[in-house]
C-alpha cells in the first residue's frame, strides 16, 4: 500500500493506530482456523463510526480489500486477510453505550468482550445469552458478525436471536441504521438478521442493539451414561417430545470421553458409547420439575447410570467435563479443526453414527461432541497439518461429515460460520439458485467487492 | 391483458383457476385497508409451487405486476393491485404438509390458514405463538410476507420469530429453499429472514417451515382499572422491570374504554384513564407467582380496581372487552383506520397522551388500544372516507402519530406492515440511505419490479 494512502489513514485514526510493520502484522494474517495464513497491508484501529465511515470511503473508491476483525477468535477463517489490503480492528470501539433496563436491551460498540458485557448486566439481573466457547475473549461485533451459538442454544437461540438493531457503515463510507429497542418492529426488510452472519461481507458493524432477558433464578445440571448410542439418541428425542426444553443438552461419543478421561481424570467411564449432560434453568418450581421429568426419561431410556449435581461443586465437576471435550481433543495433536456441522435434532445419532463409520474409513482421528439438543455437532478432526498425506484424508473426511449433514437436512454451520473453511461446501446446500441470489445481494451492496472478499459467497 | 396470455395461464393452472369477469375481479381490487381499491387485469390461482414459478417467469417477461394475495386481511394496502396486472391467489395451495413433533417444526403452504393450522398442532399440544387478529381467516403466507403479530407477540413474538425456512419463487421464475428445520443455522445469509415480511416485494412464499412451541400448561388472566394513565404506565414498566414477560399484556385508553363499554356493556368504569388487560402462561407453579407478582405491581403503581379471573368464563368476559375494542370503534364511524405505532415499551404513556393531544388538535376520533407489553400501539382513527375535510384532518393526525413513534424511538410497523399506507413515512424512519439500500436489494432480486410494485420501498 502506498505511503501516501497510509499517511491519510494515520491522519484519520491517529499516527499509532495504524500498523504496517512486518512484527506488527503477523498476528493478523490468521485466525482460530488451521490451514489459512496471509500478511495484511496495515491493520487500521478506528476509534468511532466517524473515522469508519471515512476509511471505508477510500478503501471503496481505491478498491482496496477490507477485512473486519474482533479478537480473531473465528473458527472459518473469516477474518483471514486473504487478498491482503486492510485488517480493521474494531477493538478500540468497546463502549457499554447503555443498559436499558425498562425496554432490556443494551447498547455496545463492537469491540465491547462478550463477557464483560454480561459481567454488566448481570447487576441488573440480566443476562445476555449468547455463550460461544470464547465468550471471555470474543468481540460483539465478531459474535454478530459470525451469528455465533453457544452452550445455551437449544433453549436461548444464537446471536440473532439476540440482535435488535445496528448502526452500520456501508462499503463505500454510507453510514446507517436498523431496527432499534422496538420488541415488535416489522417495517422494511430486515435488515439487522440481514447484516447479522453476513461475516463482514455486506459492512461493517459500528454499534448493536442487542436484546436482554432475566437471569434464570436457579438450574440443575445432571450426567447420563450411555453403553448404548442409540439410547441417547432417543433420550434427547423423548426430552424435547415431553416438552422440556433445557438451557443445554450436549452430548460426548466414546472418542471424546476416552480422551477427556486420559485428559482431565474426572471419572468418566472410558467404554460408554456416549454421554449426555443437561442443564434446565428458570425458577426453583419449574426447574424441579423439569429435572424429574429429565430423570424419568433418561431412566425410560436406559441410562446406564446418572448423576445429578447436588451442588455448585458437583456442577462445576459436569460442566468441567464438557469444558475439556474441545482442550482434550486439541492436544493429541498438533493440528485440531474444530467443525460445527448441524442436523434437525432428531438426526443426531444418524449424524454420530455416520462420524464414526468416516473417521474409520479414512483412518482420520474424530471426537465428536456438542450441542445435542439443538442438532449442533462438533466433530473435532485431530492431525498434523504437516502431513501431506495425512490431510488429504481429513479433508476428503471433512468434506463427506458435511455431505452427510446436508443429506440429513442438516446445515454447514450451527454458530462458527462459512468463511473460507467450508466455502467449498455452500453451494451443496443452497443450490446455485441460492448462490445466485446471495452473490446478487453482494454485489448489490459493495459493487467494488471490497468487503471480506471471497468468503461465505465466494467470490462474485 | 390480452387473450393469449390468458390461455397460457389457463394451460398452466387449469380453466377455472384464472379469472377475469369483473365481478370476479372486484373482490381483489381492495383490502382491509380504507381508501385504496385498483381492479386487476386477471385473479391466477396456482395449485402448486411449479405453476407459480411458470406463471412468474411469463410475467416477469412480459413485465405483468404480480400481486400475492391470501385472503385478503392486509391492513396496510399491501395486497392492492394497484398497477393492474395479476393477483396470484395462494388459497389453493392450503395443505399442511407435516406436523414433526421430534423437531418441533410444521411444514404447510402458503395458504393455510393461520388457526387450521393451530388445530393441527394443537394435537401434539403445541402451539404455533403468532396469533393476529384476524388468525381464523388469515393466511400463513400472507402472514408470514406481512410478518403479522398479535396478543401474545410480548412473550412469543411475531411471525419471523416462528419462521425457520421457505421455499420461495423469484421474480424471474426461478424455485429457491431458505433455512430448514434446524434449530441453528447460520450458513449464509439470512434470506428466511429478508423474504419474511418483505411483502411480497421480494419473492412468491410457496412453503413455509416453522417452528412450533409446547403449550402453556395453564394461564391466569386479571384487568387493572386506573383513574390515572401515568400509574397504568409504571405498572407496565414495573411488570417488566420485575422480570415477568407476560403472554399478553394489554392497554385500553379512556376513549377506547367507554365505546366498547357502549357496545358490550361489559361493566367498564367509563372516567378511567386506563385499564390494563394481563396475562401470564406456562406451568401452574409459574404462572401463581407471576401472577401474585403482577398483582403486587399493580396495587404498589394504585391500580384503582384490580379483577382476577377465576375461571373460564371470568377470562372470557375479560378478553371479550379486548376484543370487542375494534368492533366497537369500528361501529362508531363508516371508516377505521386501525393502525400500528410502535414505541420502546418506556414511552407507551407518553405515545398514549401525544395520541390524545393529536385527537383534540384535529378534531379527529381516535381510541387507542394495544399491546402495551411491547409498546405496539393500535391508535384507531374513525371517520367518513367520503368527507374530504374530515379525511383531510385525519391524514394530518395520522402523520402526526407516525412522526411522534418515529421521535420516541418507535416504528412505523409493529404488526401489520407498511405497504402504501405508510410508504410516505418510511423515509422518515430509515433516513435516504436506509431506503436506498432496501431499493438497492428490491432492484437486485427484481429488475423488472414487477413485484408488488412501489409497495413497501417504494418506485425503484
Amino acid at each position: 500500500m502506498n505511503n501516501n494512502l497510509i499517511a491519510v489513514f494515520k491522519k484519520i485514526v491517529g499516527e499509532t493506530y495504524v500498523l504496517t510493520s512486518k512484527e506488527d502484522l503477523l498476528s493478523y494474517g490468521y485466525d482460530a482456523t488451521p490451514g489459512f495464513f496471509h500478511l495484511p497491508a496495515t491493520v487500521i484501529i478506528p476509534e468511532n463510526t466517524g473515522q469508519v465511515s471515512q476509511v471505508m470511503a477510500i478503501a471503496n473508491k481505491e478498491k482496496i480489500p477490507v477485512y473486519v476483525r474482533g479478537a480473531g477468535t473465528n473458527l472459518s477463517a473469516g477474518t483471514v486477510p486473504t487478498q491482503g489490503g486492510i485488517v480493521l480492528l474494531m477493538t478500540r470501539m468497546n463502549r457499554i453505550i447503555e443498559v436499558d433496563t425498562e425496554n432490556l436491551v443494551a447498547v455496545a460498540e463492537p469491540g465491547v468482550v462478550v463477557s464483560d458485557l454480561n459481567k454488566i448486566v448481570e447487576q441488573s439481573g440480566l443476562i445476555y445469552p449468547p455463550d460461544p466457547g470464547t465468550v471471555t475473549t470474543a468481540t460483539l461485533g465478531g459474535t454478530v458478525a459470525e451469528n455465533s451459538g453457544g452452550l445455551r442454544g437449544l433453549k436461548y437461540g444464537v446471536t440473532k436471536h439476540y440482535v435488535m438493531g445496528l448502526e452500520v457503515v456501508l462499503a463505500d463510507g454510507r453510514i446507517m441504521n436498523t431496527g432499534g429497542k422496538n420488541v415488535k418492529d416489522v417495517a422494511g426488510y430486515d435488515l439487522t438478521k440481514l447484516f447479522t452472519g453476513a461475516e463482514g461481507t455486506l459492512c461493517v458493524i459500528t454499534k448493536i442493539i442487542v436484546k436482554l432477558v432475566p437471569a434464570p433464578e436457579t438450574r440443575k445440571s445432571m450426567m447420563a451414561i450411555f453403553n448404548n448410542l442409540d439410547n441417547a439418541g432417543n433420550s434427547i428425542a423423548s426430552i424435547i417430545a415431553n416438552k422440556i426444553i433445557p438451557a443445554t443438552l450436549e452430548i460426548m461419543d466414546n472418542a471424546t470421553i476416552r480422551t477427556v478421561e486420559d485428559y482431565a481424570h474426572v471419572g468418566l467411564p472410558v467404554n460408554a458409547e456416549a454421554v449426555l449432560l443437561i442443564e434446565v434453568d428458570g425458577i426453583p418450581a419449574v426447574v424441579e420439575k423439569e429435572a424429574a421429568k429429565v430423570l424419568e426419561v433418561l431412566k425410560a431410556n436406559k441410562a446406564d447410570e446418572i448423576r445429578v449435581a447436588k451442588d455448585t461443586a458437583d456442577r462445576d465437576k459436569i460442566w468441567a467435563a464438557r469444558r475439556a471435550a474441545l482442550p482434550a481433543l486439541a492436544k493429541l495433536r498438533p493440528t485440531t479443526f474444530v467443525e460445527d456441522a448441524t442436523v434437525p435434532r432428531s438426526k443426531v445419532p444418524d449424524m454420530i453414527r455416520a462420524i464414526n463409520e468416516i473417521a474409520a474409513k479414512y483412518k482420520v482421528r474424530i471426537g465428536t461432541f456438542g450441542h445435542a439438543g439443538d442438532g449442533n455437532m462438533h466433530p473435532t478432526l485431530v492431525c498434523d497439518i504437516r502431513d501431506k498425506e495425512e490431510m488429504e484424508r481429513v479433508y476428503k473426511a471433512m468434506d463427506e461429515i458435511f455431505a452427510t449433514a446436508i443429506k440429513l437436512g442438516g446445515t454447514l454451520s450451527g454458530e462458527h460460520g462459512i468463511g473460507l473453511g467450508k466455502l467449498r461446501y455452500m453451494e451443496d446446500q443452497f443450490g446455485p439458485v441460492g448462490m445466485e441470489v446471495m452473490r446478487t445481494i453482494k454485489k448489490a451492496l459493495d459493487p467494488n467487492g471490497i468487503l471480506n472478499p471471497g468468503k461465505l459467497v465466494g467470490e462474485c
